[in-house]
């Protein structure tokens, strides 16, 4: 199995499907090609919630605003899955997650399940602006057929300790509240930032004052009448600001980067 | 084979994928993932018009503005087909329309093609926001591996006779004219009405009155000049208002819900 | 394999899917379904850009603004690929290219790769409005069903000479420039022209006067600043107006049609 993320639109992800099945008859499936455009970190946090659902399989991720440059690409061994794509950090959030849940369930060969980073050697592609096509989807189609347990032996693959990494940065939690930041919005609208869903459990039923205004603290959305803003703990487990069958970005007036305080 | 269908824009959908991949190797097929965000009316209507074009599946379906809320999970059986998705009504237009399409060729055990509805018990999922993921998906999954035709035995599965259904209204014919209302609108801008498309039957190349405004009735969209308004009978059958190469629901000013009046 | 190509948004392609897994088991694969609504000219450079990167297949692309007139349908053969389709033109362009690129390989049975062009017979398709569900899927099933090879013994086959082809206007170029047209602006609001990226050979490093306004000519986005605009040859071999992490379209003012004059 190859999934394909990137923030191609239509219909660019077509050819870089071209080019994988004329080297592997395997399941394609998209995890999405609407990433915010050139926005690494949103694909990071995306890839990071989404690729630990997926059975073992090779992910291919073109969020590439130095695509043409001498960026390297690279290949990522995390447990029974590998991820192909630019060395500008978007796959390692999603690397590290798999590999921690791999680890987890005792499916690791290394015990901790630590990820292992390749550089993949590419020729000179035959376009400078889309090396989803050029570089990555052959790569990808590569990795495919060698297999994740023999990246040591492939030719085109060298271990390297250097690469770029995406982080997200840490909330700051006490008794009284939590300081954070939004780190996505997704289509709905609703604000996920990267305060912790913990600090909301002994406050459900409450209101909590999010940047100086009272919403209520509830379990589900249409515990609020519609168009009322509150918060929630969301899919990802993380604090999520949101309006029940509207837009909570518009609401709160948030967006990613933005400072989030909460106060009980 | 398991189709998709949901409010959920990207990348939701593929956690929903990799969740049954997980479970079970078959072919999967999006029917949409662009519903309009919570409109368990809209995504009814598509769901009953594209649905029956499908061989026999299991079709999971989240447009799910109770998620998280005590609302039920429904499994629905029709023909060969099966239905799963939140007890919101959504889930019950596409699958009458199915028992039709099986009882008219044959193939519904039943005789006349009644649906049967199954209340699909889930414990606590890991999340109150995402329960295509937590909920639905893995009963897709496991009504898959179950088989259509095994669903009383199956252990989560219980028969039940109250569930939501979204109706749609009648619409009033009578020799002067019809009037109705607006079900969709399509993304072409296409306006569908409820009102079924024979009463077009002997007028078209006439002239009909549309909420009290002159427009030729044709049988293609071609048939006019392009930006002109005109009506027509839809791909479901119905009364479409168009606009050759332009957008309908603009030109007449008409939104779902909105009255329709025909008039010779 | 069926790829799928249409101008249908969501959910009208999933009719299309229906229809052919009734008829067809094999693998479909989505092209786009979100090119510009009517615009046969777009789809035709998108289409001619994008198969030529796959493998052998049937493609079915539904452009389609002329549905429910007399319009033909066509079943195009190039090299090992067919294209099925209205007769308005789009399925020349890719044609051609699958034909060259199987000549160039060695692989076209007539030596040069010419296209061949069948005109398909249909009945009376149960709507005026939806061919790509009624006429076009039923057809594409049908042709991969036969077989490439045997288009020549197909019952509702017939060879024809006569038939729409949309073709793209030359630029012209000389030692002091080129001026030439936008094709496509991408999802990206990267302006495509019909100008040979061949002429920016000599002038990359350098400025290049755009429509009279002073612009560097580089090999990747990145190597100029965010926002900055710079001309490149495009993945497609073109000259290509961009903004690095920006929309050309708007940088430049320019849209499909539209002249563009390169100066040195």
């Amino acid at each position: 199995m190859i999934t394909l993320s990137s923030d191609f639109g239509a219909p660019y992800p077509a050819a870089m499907k071209g080019v994988i099945l004329q080297r592997v008859d395997t399941r394609l499936v998209d995890v999405s090609h609407e990433f915010p455009r050139q926005d690494v970190r949103s694909a990071a946090f995306w890839l990071r919630e989404v690729l630990p659902w997926f059975p073992p399989a090779v992910h291919l991720v073109v969020v590439d605003p130095g695509v043409g440059t001498d960026r390297r690409a690279l290949v990522v061994r995390a447990g029974d899955h590998a991820l192909v794509g630019p060395d500008n950090g978007v796959l390692l959030p999603a690397a590290r997650a798999l590999a921690t849940a791999a680890s987890a369930n005792g499916d690791a060969a290394g015990g901790d399940g630590p990820v292992e980073v390749f550089e993949y050697a590419y020729g000179t592609p035959s376009s400078n602006t889309f090396h989803g096509r050029d570089v990555f989807a052959p790569a990808a189609a590569a990795v495919h057929g060698i297999g994740v347990d023999d990246l040591d032996a492939a030719d085109r693959l060298t271990r390297t300790d250097g690469f770029e990494a995406v982080t997200f940065p840490d909330p700051s939690v006490d008794e009284t509240g939590a300081e954070g930041e939004v780190l996505v919005v997704d289509g709905f609208g609703n604000v996920v930032t990267n305060v912790p869903g913990e600090v909301l459990a002994d406050h459900v039923g409450e209101q909590t004052a999010v940047n100086g205004t009272e919403v209520p603290v509830v379990r589900a959305y249409a515990e609020c009448e519609p168009g009322q803003r509150l918060v929630t703990v969301g899919s990802h487990g993380n604090v999520e600001l949101a309006v029940n069958q509207g837009r909570g970005d518009d609401a709160f007036g948030l967006g990613p980067g933005q400072t989030v305080q909460l106060g009980w």
